[in-house]
Parts: C-alpha cells; sequence; structure tokens
C-alpha cells in the first residue's frame, strides 16, 4: 500500500510502497479516510534531537486520522465492518501503576502511533480495538481526524470552570484557536489570544475571540492586560515559549489557574514565590487526552455541531503531497492541515 | 501594657509599654493568652529587605495569637466576653474580586497582623470580629495560637486526597512537620520527611514520618525514591529551596502533584515541559489558609484531640524573654517557639 | 415612606406608609430603584400554612431588589453613596456551624428580608452591608433586583459540568427559564423544556430551550425522551412536583445527576435501589446562593451581557399596583415580574 | 472440576462436578485460591424474584474472588502464571456510553460473574483479562477475595472528604463494617454504627466505630444524635431499610452528604423538600466499584496493611461445606465468610 515513510535516521520523508498491514489479536483494520499533520509529523521530518533518541526507521509515520473498520484481529467482535471511528494516538499498556490508577494518558509505556509504531499517512492502519472510537456518519473525514489534537484542546479546558471567565490563551496554533473554541463554548466572557504570527491571530479571531495581541509588541503583558479588561482568571499556555510561561504566572489573579501544554526546548525560570505560592495559583500539566473521558466530552462537543472543529482546517493536500504540506507548515501560514490517501 | 515592638527602621526589637488598643467599630478586643513565633516574626527582627519595604514603625510585632474577649467594639453583639478564640491573621477587606469570589486567602488589601497594623506580642490586641475563631474551653491556648500556622499546613493537604498515598515533605519546620501530622490522619500510607536539620527531622519522626532523609546527602533524588519505596504521589513542598522544588518536579510521579508552600529568595528553575506538562502534574501555591474552611478543619482536627497539636511544641517562654526566643529560631534547633505574657 | 405591608395575620397586602428605616451598626440604606416578585411573595400574600407558621405581621415584604446606596450604619466605611447594588435576601448569621464552613446558603440562622425582618417593597430598604453586592452602571436596575433569582438557577447549574451535555429542565418558571439560559451559555448541547403552562413553555424557548414537553401529556416520560433525543445527563428539577422527581431519577442516565429546586407539599415517593443505587445518580438540593460564589458567577454572566437576564422580565408594574402583579403572577401567564417604586 | 451450581430454576444448590473453562480470547485462566459469600448469594440460592427474573440456569454461582494466573486466551500477553489476583466481578462492555464516559461501574451491558456467566465457587475460573487486578505476594487469599466488597466500601468513602468529619454508617454487614475501617483510616474523627443485629455491632466496634447504636431503640433518630455528639456531616446507607434512608436525610446537618449503597424492596418515601432542598445535601448512588480509580485505592489501602480488611472476615468453610456457609450467612451472626477449594 501507499505510505509515507521516514525511511532511514535523517531528515526527510519518503513516498512507498510497504505491506498492507494485519490485525494483530485485539486489533481492528482501519481504511484510512483522512489524516491531518501534526508538529510532531514536522519534528520526524526535520529529524530533530527528540526524534533522533526516540525513533526507529524505517517507519510509516501520522497519527492524526479517521478511518473505516475492515477488519477484525483475533478476539475482537466489533464494531462492524464500516463503521466511522476517530483514532487515540496514544496506545496505553493497561498495567502500569498510572494505567492501574486510571491516568492512562501519563502511562509509563505509551507507545505513539506513527513513533513507536507504524502510523497513519498511508491507506491502511492497525490499531487496537481500545484506540478506535466510533463517531457516526454525520461527522466529515477530516474533522475525525482533527478529534485527536482538538481533545489536547478539550483537555486543556476542563482544568477549572472557565464560564463567564476571562481567558488568555498563548499560542494560536491549531490547538490554541482549538481552545479559543471550546472556551467560548463553555461560555467564557472574554477570550484574548496572543502569538506572533498574523496568519494564527486571523484564525484564533474566526474561532472567536474576542481580542488579538501580537506577542512580538514590546510590552506584552501590559498589551494582554488592556486586551483582557477584567481580571484574567486563567491562561491556557500553548506556545511552548519560556517568555509566555512567566508571563503566564505574573498575568493570572490571584487564585487563578494556568493549564500549561506547550512544549519548550529547556528549563524555565519563574518565580514561583511571589507569582505562584503568595498569588494562591493553580497549574496543570495537560499531557495528551484523558482516557475516556476526553474523547466522550470530543465527541460531545463535534456532534451535533456545537464546535465547528472543521473551521481550524485552512489548507488540503493529497497523501502523495506530503513534502508540500510540511514545507506549509513550516511556514506557519497556515491552521489544521489535512492530508487525503 | 506590656508589648514587643518594632522600635525603628532597623534591626532588633524593644519591650515597650504602649497603650492599651480600643477596639473599633466592628473589632473585639482580647486579652491575650498565649502566642507564638513565626519565621516572619525573624524577618522583622532582622529588617530583611521584604520587611524593609512593608513595615512602618513603630509597630507591635506576633501574629499567632490565643485570646479572651474582653469588649467588644461598636456593632459588635458576640461573642460573650470569657470565650476562648484562635485568631486569624489576615485582615481582608471583603470588597475586591478576590474576596468577591470567595477567595479571601489572597485578598488583594490584606493587613496582616503584627506586620500591617499592631500584632499579639502583647497583653491585649484588638482584631476585626471576623477574624477571631472560637476555640471552646479544652484546647490549651497554646495550641490555639498554634492553630494559625497548624491551618497552612491543612490547607497545604486540602489539595488532592491523601489517603492510601505516599507523600513526600521537603523542609520540617514546624509547618512541615505539621504536614507530616495531617497526612498521616489522612491515611497516607507513607510519609517521608527531608530535611538538613537532624533536631527537625527528629521531630518530623514524632509526628509521625515514616521515614526521614538527610538533604545534605549528596545524592537526594535517588535517597527520597528508596524512603518512599512507592511511587510518589504528592510533594507538599514547605522548605522553599529551589533545588527542592525542582527536585519536587522529577520525583512525583506521572499524573501526582505538589502543594507549594515555602518561600524562596528568588527565581526558580524548573523543566515545565518535561517534568510538569509530559507527565501530567499538578502544582498548588499555598497562600495562608482559606477562609473559612481551612478554620473550620482546623477545628475539626483539634477538637478531640485528633491530631496533637502540642507536640509541635519544643520551647516555651515568657514574652519579656523575646530575644532568647528569637535566638532560639535562628539555631533552627526547635518545633514552635512560645510566647506566653 | 411607601412599603407594601403584611398588615396583619390573614390573606391580602395593604400599601401603607411606614417610616424610614435607619441603618442599624454594620447596614447600609438603599434607596429602592426595582424590586420583583417571587413566588414567596405570593405565598405571604395568600398567607399560607407556612407563611402562617413564620411572619410575624406588621412586616414589609419583598426580598428581590436593586438599590443605592444612600447612608451608612456605624462602622460601615463603604461603598460611596450612589453605588448600584444588588441584594443577597439571606441574612445569615457568620457564627453557627454551617457558617463556619463556608455553608452560609444553609445558616441555621438564616433571616429572610421580607419574611422575617422588613423587606423591599418599599422606598427605601435597610440591609447588613454584607449582603449588598455592587453591579457598577451598566446593569438596569430591574435586572439588578431578578439577580438574586437567577442566583438560584446559577447555584443550581453549578453543580456538574454541563457543557457538550444533554438537560432537562422541569418547570418553566423564572427560576427554571433562567437555567435554561444558562445551561446554554455554559455549552449543554441539547437543552428539554418541561412544564404544563403553555406561556411559560413559550418563554423557555425564548431563553434557549431546544425543544419543549407539554407535562400534560399523558406520557411525560417517553416525550422527555423523545425530544432529548441523546442519553439525558442531568435534569434541573425546578418544578416541586413529586410526578417530576420520580419521573427525572427515571429518565435521568446511569452516573448522570439531578439538581433538585423545586418545593412540593410533601413527602416524594422514589425508588432510590433501583433508580439512584444501581445507576449511579448523584442528587444535590439546591438551597438559596452560595454566598459569594454564586454571586460572584451572577456577576460574571450579567456583566458584559454574557446572559440577557432582562429577557426573563416580561411585565412591568408600580408598586402601588401589587394586587395586579400578585393577580398576574398566580395566573402563571408571566416570566419575571418587577415592580418600580 | 468441582463446583457449587445453581443446577435448576429453584431454591439450593448442589455441589457438582463441571468441564474446567477453556480462556476464551482476551481471558486468563486463574486456579481459585479463596473466595468469599456475597448478600446475592444467598438470594441465588433462595432463588428470590430477583434471581428468578436474572438468572439462567445451570450456572456456576459465586464472584469474590482470588487466584493465580495459569493460562492465558488468544491475545492476552500476561501477566505470567502464578501471578496472584483479585477480580472485578462487573465484566463490563466498552462501548456503551457509560463506558465511553470512563462510567464503567454503570455499563449497561454488565454481566456479573456467578451470576449472567459460570462463577467463581469452583477450583477454577476464566475471566477477562481486564477483570483481574495483581495483589503482589504479602496479600492473604481471603483478603484478596473480600477485596471486591472491601471495594464497594472504598467506593463509598470516595464521595466527601471524611478527615475530620462525624460519620453514621447504617447497615453493618461486611461493607458497612468496612466503611467504618475505611473512614477511620480517612481521618473521621467520629464513626456511629446503627444497626439491629448485636453482632455485627460488636464487629463495628472492633473495626473502629466510637460507639453504636440498635437500631431496634423505639427512638433511633435521637440516639443516633447523642451518640454522634457532634452534627454529623455524613451518613453512609448500607442497610436499604427505607426507615434509615428517610432517617439519614433528617440526621445529616445541612450541607452534608448521604452515599446510598444499600439496595431495600420498594420504593422510598422521603421528604426531599424539606430534608434535600431546603438542606442543601448530597445524594449519591454508589453502584459497585469505579473502575480503576476504586480498586488502586483499594489497593493502596490493603498493601502495608493500612488497613486490616483480614479483620472482617469472622468464619471459614471448605467449598463443599456451602450450604453451612449460606445457613450461617442466614442467621446473621457473622460477618464476611470464606470459602476454599
Amino acid at each position: 500500500m501507499l505510505a509515507i515513510l521516514k525511511p532511514t535516521p535523517a531528515p526527510g520523508f519518503t513516498i512507498g510502497d510497504v505491506p498492507m498491514p494485519e490485525p494483530a489479536p485485539g486489533q481492528v483494520l482501519l481504511r484510512v479516510a483522512a489524516t491531518s499533520v501534526c508538529g510532531t509529523d514536522v519534528h520526524l521530518f526535520d529529524w530533530n534531537s527528540w526524534a533522533a533518541a526516540r525513533v526507529r526507521p524505517p517507519r510509516v509515520v501520522g497519527h492524526e486520522v479517521c478511518g473505516e473498520v475492515v477488519a477484525w484481529g483475533e478476539g475482537v467482535q466489533g464494531p462492524a465492518p464500516g463503521t466511522r471511528v476517530a483514532v487515540e494516538s496514544h496506545i496505553v499498556c493497561g498495567h502500569c501503576d498510572e494505567c492501574r490508577r486510571g491516568d492512562f494518558h501519563v502511562c509509563e509505556n505509551t507507545r505513539i502511533l506513527g513513533v513507536d509504531v507504524d502510523g497513519a499517512f498511508a491507506t491502511h492502519l492497525a490499531v487496537p480495538e481500545a484506540n478506535i472510537w466510533p463517531i457516526g456518519d454525520s461527522v466529515p473525514a477530516e474533522v475525525g481526524a482533527a478529534m485527536e489534537p482538538f481533545g489536547n484542546a478539550v483537555h486543556a479546558c476542563s482544568y477549572g470552570d472557565l464560564s463567564g471567565r476571562t481567558v488568555v490563551v498563548f499560542g494560536c496554533g491549531p490547538i490554541g484557536c482549538a481552545a479559543i473554541a471550546v472556551a467560548r463554548v463553555q461560555g467564557a466572557a472574554r477570550v484574548v489570544a496572543v502569538d506572533r504570527n498574523a496568519y494564527r491571530l486571523n484564525l484564533a479571531e474566526r474561532m472567536g475571540a474576542h481580542a488579538i495581541v501580537h506577542a512580538s509588541d514590546s510590552a506584552v503583558d501590559d498589551a494582554v492586560r488592556r486586551a483582557a479588561v477584567d481580571p484574567i482568571d486563567c491562561v491556557l499556555e500553548m506556545s511552548g515559549s519560556p517568555v509566555a510561561v512567566a508571563s503566564a504566572t505574573r498575568l493570572v489573579r490571584p487564585g487563578g489557574w494556568i493549564s500549561l501544554l506547550g512544549i519548550g526546548d529547556g528549563p524555565d525560570v519563574v518565580d514561583l514565590s511571589s507569582d505562584v505560592v503568595m498569588k494562591g495559583l493553580s497549574l496543570y500539566g495537560v499531557a495528551g487526552r484523558r482516557i475516556p473521558e476526553t474523547w466522550e466530552r470530543v465527541t460531545a462537543y463535534v456532534r451535533d455541531g456545537v464546535i465547528d472543529v472543521g473551521a481550524l482546517i485552512t489548507h488540503r493536500f493529497a497523501l502523495r503531497e506530503i513534502n508540500e504540506a510540511i514545507a506549509l507548515m513550516k511556514s506557519g501560514e497556515c491552521g489544521k492541515v489535512t492530508l487525503t490517501p
């Protein structure tokens, strides 16, 4: 079958032909209907230090995917062939201490689709039955693929009640922009979006931000405070920038909270004593999606169109156009980018 | 009346004679039955940069106190003279945004007894009626005085359910040692205490720590892991040491949490991406005591002797012996130190 | 001053002239800007058994009110004269066990404005400073008066996260209709409104209900299930009808929850074993408003027009037209009804 | 193999010889080390209306079990043969709405071991791998078997924070007595046990109740209030008696809560308006055990002997003595009763 491959431990992808996977016991075989591209895929393409330390080529890449059930492995008794499903990309062990306490999202033995096992940028894909999530017939395939990153945003917004609140989002990539829409539907009174990229700030406004702030402004803290008008109850930190993290702890009002989702390159410098302890803040690290709770909530938002997740999708490519898609991702001039086999 | 004073903006205290306070409208006048000494009082004595920036001498110092109601100011209709009370040392405004959302513990206009207004190291004290907490007749006066710092420990232990959990306490001053006892009574399966001071580690054991670790050990992380045996669910950070904070984020298991109470001297360096975000940790800044929720819980623990708070008290002085008490505090060879008028 | 009075222990109100109140220590005097009528006022008018057992005439009635600060009693130092405020109608003691644990909304010694002390259907009103809530200049006076009953709806919607959820509201009086709007702004995916009264169902639709069900239908359970489409996560029981309560426990999906706010006339018959225990339901009794948490949230919703509370108000009367207002209330052909001095 | 059977749709069990089960795909085969008897087994023996409506004989009965892994079905890759495990008796579907939101404990398609599929009163047992819970080598087999009902008690005590609280337990069967021990280890200040049976009240005292009340007393409410001394924060309702449920709603202080676990025979009559709504109570139906959260907590309590679950076990029988065990259960003169193959 056609697949996008990391063929060797070096930069770049190849478009190749690989054997179609067989569903192992406990797995289902999916025909891929749509996929989308994550920043992680760009890291894999570039073969950065994280990728070099973790990935063992050759590897089929890609992990944001919507598919249709084609066949069952042994011991699997459903769902019916033809069932349309979204896919949780983290394959958890079910046996470690974290899994045993229900914290599947931080399983110590997590294997990630398209990173640790063969992934979704292909015509077919085999995944554990436990990783599929039926979506019904009304959700478009590209939205089904985007449910995985959308789930990160839903997870970030599940820490603290946003209704009636003033919320600042640092970082307006697809997850940041999704979080803006989630905060709005949860009743946030005012959402301020912060980024360095005009394209993304424009998308942030379309997803419902009441105000936008260019992070290149010399005095971001002041600009954010003015845009927020009221005291800032919560920051959703989606940028990974150490500057943004420190800014978040200064900006949030006493007793407020911060969801940390962005991943940065190194240690952060924060004045915990004055900006967290004495202000009584709470910080929450957002790893992946709570399983299954986040997925259930994602479905509730997507079903019946409570949130228009499709609005996050700005560009569409064929699977063979992977290099164009990666180049666009690097430009930053895009929201969510899809690949269709 | 006799009082301990910060007379001028310089190091040291004086033992002086000041007019007895009058209860203003909304206040009660208390006869002081017992007080205890806080690290803050040592900072005031030393006149460190925080004290120099905040305090306007002359000022009667001291804020941990148990007293007896003597008289009411205008508009006050109780409690009856003779009622024994503990005292919340933070006088809140009731009108700021934080107070209006019930986050009185982080009131923007907090005035602290013995810091911003005249305090408790005296024979009498006037405080707002809203700051007193009746304790009945069975609680010893020195325990009544220690309920304020004990409340910090109870507040720290209110974030996350400790029953059946493995808990590490960094910093075994009186609040850290109190937290050990609170964690035990909440059903913690194992409590590990960490400090540099042998005296305090000894007190930590008496308050219920299952294991102690000398922080001077060259490899504290490993020593703590061995002492914990099981994965560490929670760290209570009571030391303010930047080393301890970074250690805490490394040590806590994925999905675990940290209560931050210790105050340090400067910014902290933490690898939020790998040690908080990817591990899905939660951090909570513990400011003062939640009002009234923490006080209600404190009372439940003190009443009927659920926790022996008196065991924290290791040394007792007369009010006139303030300099000896401060010297002992500086030596670190003590738990809670009381002063009696 | 002009006031509406329950003059004697018998049905009916009189429009009288009474002395203007003086603010006692700790109180503020308000000039009344707008009031609104509650079902409780109808019970007082009718002098039902509850009223006869509790109220000691003569009594100025009314407790939903917006006013302007005119004067301060002793010990009060704000807010400035002219400040516009909403009013919490429950005057709590601050000293009972419930108050000491922060459950002010169920204070054992609650005195209710217009029931236990003189109330708001007058030109002026004296209330404890702790009962006023500044609302700024942009909130209309009649909305300020309705913030108290609106707060009941906000309190009911604070138990369980409604975003993405399917919610059924039994009873579409003003509080039920307000709850519909609150559920919508919190992101409920589908809200079904149930009542016997066509006028109220019409108002329910205007406040955002996706579907309405006439409670007179012979098979209400089936009709509600059809209208809900998806499993019902939550029922907000605002009717007080024993039929509705039993229906709610049957209708809610396993693991769901019920907020109980409606007050009925007698005991309820519920199959707790099969409909609550085995289904793992949660039930929450909604008494008044959490103080101050609910008020803070109410303000967040009213401020900036997150929710159009004014849409609940369907009829406006002058204070002297109290009898017409009561007659309209009894007809059920109304939403919130205001009285202006 | 030897097994206890419900052979026909009629009262009584037989001791029979049945084929040893084969582990199906996804299942493990266990050698049974110990089992214990539940009230449900008595209902099956008696063939009451619930049993007659649900069970299809012939059926191997029994569902509280500790075993050792012997073999794996297809697709199972662990744990190692010889691993000692406790067993969750509810086999959930993983696909229904409840499972998809993480509420596995109320799965709509739950099949119960020994009720809907062949059970544990035998020498061997086949169960889904997802239903086993490794317990290490230090937990005695009979304690491993009792972890399932102990889990009900842990689940009941997970609703509301019991530390420092006054707790009343209605019904002192093994689950009620276990709840007493759990409440104690979570720091309850006072636990009052209520039952009609002197044997069980004696066991309740051994498990840590501070006071006991004979439910046959003419004025139970008053007796419980006296025994509680302080206001009652929480009732754990383990009896299923309608009298106890109504009593619980009257006894709990305003703002308190009730965990409902006992199953009764018919509808309950409760004055929700005055005893739940106006008092602001919360009620929680305790169905089975939260999966996996409750099991993780159970393990934490059993491991290292935080709670002595073995103290609940009062009588031990061989598997062939099932009739004697059932007769003892009916007498009520016992705690947990074990059966060993």
